[in-house]
């Protein structure tokens, strides 16, 4: 950190106190997520998106689209949990969904102890309240998890069907490996898991995704 | 839009139904506010946020600052409200808070029509909810539409606080001109504007602000 954001949060602290400077120090801090390029392409764009975009497309998708939930969801509470559910990125870089088992195993390592760093940055009341989301979403075992993640897989599925699957194109992704990703999208929304199936053929047909 | 867009979209209501195609078309249409580039800084990037990445980080600052609303909030309104308040800038574009007062009434008209058309992507009683807090949030009447208010003003300040004034700096932007712009910021929270005006006669001190 600059040491003039240090002089800053100093006088933050001494106006509003320790517990302010915590936190705008952490709202400087996940400034950062604005830096993560994601592997999903802005539609007709020439460019990938951020995490810090795909995280506000994701917590719109949720509002849009909270009636196709399966389960009984706490729509805002899924939302606080979507806003934050990428923040380990900045530590830990983003993992292409189609790599390998060990890359990803490699990746829950590090986004844990992100994870610590980062929510370890508000006070402790928050910060704690703020990670057991994050452990939540991790752990995709609750109705608003559930339907969390179904947002957060539909979002990339849906920028590269309209975008004719530039991204799956360009690191060769085949159809069976999106049938594969996508099967939890069916834990938040069975109807929702339905249209996805539809599309994948669509894609395969249309040649924007590889088949078998 | 392309045409093979109909054509997915055709499909999507051939599955889901004709809300879900409506639904999605909105997704897809509000993608473009990552192409919408803000006057404010990303600390120490050398480019400005997309009104995507600001959208996400003034959500999670409603989160975080919560604790600091001067009248009883429900924050996760106002993040809803936050989530759709930028929309309107995918056809209207991004005014810089400091310019002239015929430069944000031409806004105004323009933000108006862009409501029009871009909420009413959405099925009728969605796109009317949305609406109305996309109204409510102009309006600037009530407490919720006051702390997401708050947050939007609070946001490109601390950016530019962090990043030297950048932005300030660029625009020749006055001490002045920020205190009656930042004068919002007292109806969502009284601690944050204090804070907010001990910020600034910072960054006159550190010749991140013209004086005067």
């Amino acid at each position: 950190m600059p040491s003039d954001h240090d002089t800053i949060l100093a006088l933050i602290a001494e106006t509003g106190g320790a517990g302010l400077a915590e936190q705008v120090r952490f709202i400087i801090e996940v400034d950062r997520l604005k830096g993560i390029v994601r592997q999903s392409p802005v539609i007709g764009a020439d460019r990938n998106e951020t995490d810090a975009e795909h995280t506000w497309h994701i917590a719109m998708m949720a509002v849009v689209l909270s009636g196709f939930a399966s389960e009984t969801v706490d729509v805002m509470r899924a939302v606080r949990m979507l806003l934050v559910h990428d923040l380990v990125e900045i530590d830990a870089g983003d993992t292409f969904l189609y790599s390998s088992p060990e890359v990803h195993a490699a990746q829950e390592i590090a986004e844990r102890a992100a994870a610590d760093r980062i929510f370890g940055l508000l006070p402790g009341g928050q910060g704690a309240e703020l990670r057991a989301l994050w452990d939540e979403f991790e752990a995709h075992e609750t109705p608003d998890a559930h339907f969390a993640r179904t947002m957060d897989r539909l979002q990339p599925f849906l920028l590269n069907v309209f975008s004719d699957g530039i991204g799956w194109r360009k690191h060769g992704v085949r159809a069976s490996q999106v049938r594969t990703r996508m099967r939890v999208v069916a834990d938040g929304s069975a109807e929702l898991h339905t249209l996805v199936e539809r599309l994948i053929d669509l894609s395969v047909a249309r040649g924007y995704l590889a088949d078998g």
